[in-house]
């Protein structure tokens, strides 16, 4: 057995990361300039992501011009508006108080996109979600990244994903994925914002799980 | 600023932890029990996954069963017999000799569904996907907290999600994300096997990046 052996205490370095990785928003980025090598180190990080048939079906757009931004961001703010108007008054009061985004704030967006493949790609048959999934896999691999090296990393997925395509001149039959604004910050949160407003609670794990099957009596 | 500074050094093992992670199939697996510390520990760090809106839109059905794995592997047999089919007869010859999954080779096999929520979900507006991609963050949380426990992991997406459904009783509005199997292994491969079995190449990074926008002669 020659492979790499994980010690308890590469664990415990994980189980910081995922403790203290954050999504984070406008309000907490700083405008400095990352580094190239910071930005080919999170891309690196993206490319070891598992992928279905290791068909590696990931493209990523590096957005720092401030016209396409700008452009991006008029998608967020069309949506917003649509998306606050879903919630009760007590709750718009709050979501209205949010900043849910850090595009124009960030020095670097990174746009994801799912790029399918023109042959069969093996074990994307009777799932073929499996492919866009082999994508969000990388994504998460972006986000650890970035926090082992101290920098934020925010997802937003208040966009029209037509305008943010047009935006990047993205092929027809790419999909978007995920739109990312990186930058370092002033404070990664304890806790995630939406838990300390209490927009939501934190689930209990075990709430979660069932045993063989799921019971009769769910609901 | 008080929160956790990440050394060079957690850096480094954050990059071996995703270079060492691998998918693991059933002629990898070794038999023995993994502890329930062990499983315990493994969806601790998929509920420290980001989610949108604070959603934490996943559940977990722990496989132990074996008439109920003996049902999810006929319909892995069904799915793999008409996906073989898709591949030229030089593909096919190797597809054939290729072991997909571990899901009786495994002491503990997991479903991992997606529940949607009943009320709105901050972010989950203009793109629908965004609830199913924070269940896929999660299944890559696992991953890699499987591999810094040693703990091997394959994601089977060979099999007809209705068959698995029915197999684990689960309801309708849910949908199965992943089906996982984890074990303790012989070995973990240095290299994807799709990749040491040349199935496909892997693809340099710097082809799959673009400035700002895609160019007008991409194809």
């Amino acid at each position: 057995m020659t492979h790499k052996h994980f010690t308890i205490d590469d664990q415990a370095t994980l189980e910081a990361l995922l403790m203290h990785r954050r999504d984070v928003r406008g309000n907490n980025f700083l405008p400095d300039e990352l580094p190239q090598e910071a930005i080919d180190q999170i891309l690196y990080a993206a490319s070891l992501a598992p992928s279905v048939g290791f068909s590696q079906p990931w493209e990523f757009v590096i957005v720092k011009d401030p016209d396409v931004r700008q452009q991006i961001h008029q998608s967020f703010n069309a949506v917003n508006e649509s998306a606050a108007s879903e919630f009760s008054d007590e709750k718009q009061a709050l979501y209205d108080r949010l900043k849910l985004e850090g595009i124009l704030e960030t020095p670097v967006n990174i746009a994801v996109f799912y790029k399918p493949s023109a042959e069969p790609v093996l074990g994307q048959h009777s799932m073929l979600e499996a492919g866009e999934y082999s994508v969000v896999c990388a994504i998460q691999n972006m986000w650890l990244m970035s926090r082992a090296m101290n920098i934020g990393m925010g997802w937003v997925s208040i966009l029209n994903p037509e305008d943010v395509k047009k935006a990047l001149n993205a092929p027809e039959n790419h999909k978007l994925v995920a739109y990312l604004c990186l930058g370092y910050v002033k404070e990664f949160y304890a806790t995630p914002e939406l838990e300390t407003l209490r927009w939501e609670k934190r689930k209990e794990i075990e709430s979660l799980i069932h045993q063989d099957r799921y019971p009769d009596s769910y609901e």
